[in-house]
């Protein structure tokens, strides 16, 4: 009796060629974010249960893989931020402050399956901590971090879209509505989805005079250049510290975008963006893809003032980002947007020996992989066909052929898989046309978007 | 109330300075990997119960952390072959065999915690998988594998150990006692633990004839270079088929371990190597540290015949290796072997800003971003001292200056932590000086072996 082997629904499983394009998005991720002076963290995906119910409550709770193991309550993590918490409470006296790390690991939600969401997912987070204070050049570098991000992964039409909550507190503090800003900030959140009226009806059934309706209307609907929402935002300064305070930060964060390389076309002061999670308390950020807003945010996050309030008294403020890895792997699949053009053979020399003895291959392919080349030895007992058949679907850049006549003239064929081209040479001209056809086929990025002129034609 | 934060026993977190290491090592295993035609895969870590227990029985089904989800009986994956299994059996019809594939991934695994042992760990395994045959030149390229993966750690005094199930098991049919070499390699395994006299005395429990234990001692006690250990091996020769069907196989890894740049002392037949597992059928491995013999083996695996027979009808022979990741970094942190030397600040340079605008600090980091220096830029309202604290406790290699005068003089000044030694340079040379320091820092190993000189000095 066989089992009937099969994945999880809910459970992204790649194959072969799909994974190199993930991995190579998660080195990138790696790179940039070290980049900006961040540090890789890795933190167990299971924890106690109190520790990651701490909070408690809500919608996570309900997700949550929670099970018992002899005496021991235990759960998946289901976000990256509770375990920083911990761990950051639980090491802060062996940790310097700004702590600056970055976490690409697996969380886990008991989500209903349907196309897109996953229930074992990839998020790729960075979090500045700060021990009781954290300067707001923090948040003003994070859009950059963005930027940097999402172009070198081939993302052009991108756009981030930024907030601060000081300024919608303060705003809403200033129509005397501070005791329900929350509820406010969850439907004003509603408006790209139901549009202004429905909005203003529902503010209206929260208690909300029809006049403060229309004044959180109009405040939201403040549009323009960075430079035209802040000179919009800037008359209603005096009125309210709070809102002065968290203007000042916006403006900090729009003064510093060029210095850092953002172009002005991936940045938007956005009024509307509160950010679901209620512990934001300054700047917040949304990424959306311009050709794809039915998406929603595929990088987002914010200022924080106590990471680790349930665990400890120290106060630890902090600003980070997550992208949701798995979901946005997921999209670029399916929106055809993976730059298969990319070389994502196991190998990029498939060694065809065709002498008994396979020692001048071995040592040709030891030669290879001292040069960094990564080869495959194929040494199985086949047709010359089969071996061809196998190395055009690895899709291997090259393959090499050593037979007789090659170990006695000391040269290397070797075939081009994509021109079809072949050579006889030595190995170093060998090696050098390797890695100079290498190199070009790794000039492109893994995200490919094509242009409007292309879409159109 | 809070509530104490704390990290489950048997659960590795690392602080960022190990973890920096633990990450360098996991990127030399890819790197690796990759140069011998291995392609990164990635599966769930919860699996279906009935497909990671489909085997069955055994330790592994008390050890497994299995729990229900809805009406969904699951499990977490206990090791990356069972999962492999799963993938190939699954998806067979989408793979190109050859299979060759790497994959680093967490496991778990309930065993009572005790120094050194863990329940959630990495493992790091390499397998070929043939869709029906394999070639034996894939098991003679495996101990390539394990000596360039190692080497590239830095680690020298290490000894991969060499043997064929098929030379055992043939060698015990020869004896009559095919139906015992299962116990019979069992027991034999225990030669370095108890010594011969207590080998014997078990296999004549097991109701081997003192004359056939006396047989098997003289067998597994051959001794010699590998050469010689052969030669003796052929004096069998001739008397069972699977026997010499080994001893082939056995000659030929020996072969080609010169021309796959294995040396001599970094390898040797050992006939006492059986492997615990039942499923080994041709080559297995066995990997020592020489200074550390009590550690056991650090890097296993082995020639097998059928990998998904559970899953599926398809003969899918293969041959697979497996580094315990956790629990090897757990020992060379324990013996002091990790280097501390390397590089593992978050960041290359600490940018100060000494102007109140930042604006040219911004900038200057952005300029060495994009050079590839990964730049911390540092925006708190702090004393100098302070900060220059901060700069000795992350260990970062570089601290740069931007003040009034250096803008002016279009210089920056760079002060190398090490030395002490402070410069005031254009962008380009400093840019020069950082990246010499640098590659000088990055030159050694992650593993740092004392020599034998050293040791005993």
């Amino acid at each position: 009796m066989k089992i009937q082997p099969r994945t999880l629904s809910g459970f992204m499983e790649l194959l072969p060629k799909q994974q190199v394009l993930m991995e190579k998005i998660m080195q990138t991720l790696r790179e940039t974010y070290s980049l900006y002076g961040f540090t890789p963290l890795d933190t167990p995906i299971i924890e106690a249960s109190e520790i990651l119910l701490a909070k408690g409550g809500g919608e996570t709770e309900k997700q949550i893989y929670r099970f018992t193991k002899g005496d021991s309550d235990l759960s998946l993590r289901f976000d990256l931020t509770v375990p920083l918490a911990k761990y950051v409470a639980l090491h802060c006296n062996e940790l310097s402050f700004p702590f600056r790390r970055y976490q690409i690991g697996k969380v886990y939600r008991g989500e209903r399956p349907q196309r897109g969401r996953f229930r074992e997912l990839y998020q790729a987070d960075i979090d500045v901590i700060g021990d009781g204070k954290l300067d707001i050049t923090n948040e003003a570098e994070i859009p950059a971090i963005i930027y940097q991000t999402f172009s070198k992964l081939g993302l052009k039409k991108f756009q981030i879209r930024v907030n601060n909550r000081k300024v919608l507190n303060g705003f809403y503090a200033m129509l005397g509505l501070q005791e329900q800003s929350g509820d406010i900030m969850r439907t004003v959140d509603k408006l790209e989805k139901i549009g202004p009226e429905k909005v203003k009806r529902l503010l209206i059934e929260l208690g909300v005079s029809e006049e403060k309706a229309g004044e959180i209307l109009e405040f939201i609907g403040i549009r323009g250049t960075n430079e035209e929402v802040l000179e919009a935002l800037n008359g209603y300064r005096g009125r309210n510290d709070i809102f002065d305070l968290g203007l000042d930060e916006l403006g900090t964060v729009v003064k510093y975008l060029g210095a850092f390389g953002v172009p002005e076309e991936n940045f938007v002061v956005d009024l509307t963006i509160a950010r679901g999670l209620d512990y934001y308390t300054g700047t917040v950020y949304e990424t959306m893809m311009l050709d794809h807003p039915e998406i929603g945010s595929i990088c987002s996050g914010g200022r924080y003032d106590n990471l680790a309030e349930y665990y400890t008294d120290k106060l630890l403020p902090g600003v980070g980002i997550s992208i949701g890895l798995t979901r946005l792997f997921y999209i670029l699949n399916e929106q055809d947007m993976l730059n298969e053009e990319q070389n994502t053979a196991p190998a990029d020399v498939l060694l065809l020996p065709m002498t008994e003895d396979l020692s001048p291959a071995v040592k040709l392919a030891t030669r290879f992989r001292n040069a960094g080349v990564r080869v495959q030895l194929y040494g199985e007992q086949k047709k010359f066909k089969a071996k061809m058949n196998y190395a055009d679907k690895i899709g291997v850049p090259y393959v090499v052929f050593l037979g007789e006549d090659e170990i006695r003239d000391g040269v290397v064929a070797c075939k081009d898989m994509k021109s079809g081209e072949q050579t006889k040479l030595g190995f170093e001209e060998t090696l050098e046309r390797v890695r100079e056809g290498l190199a070009k086929r790794n000039e492109g990025s893994v995200i490919l978007e094509l242009g409007p002129s292309a879409v159109s034609s």
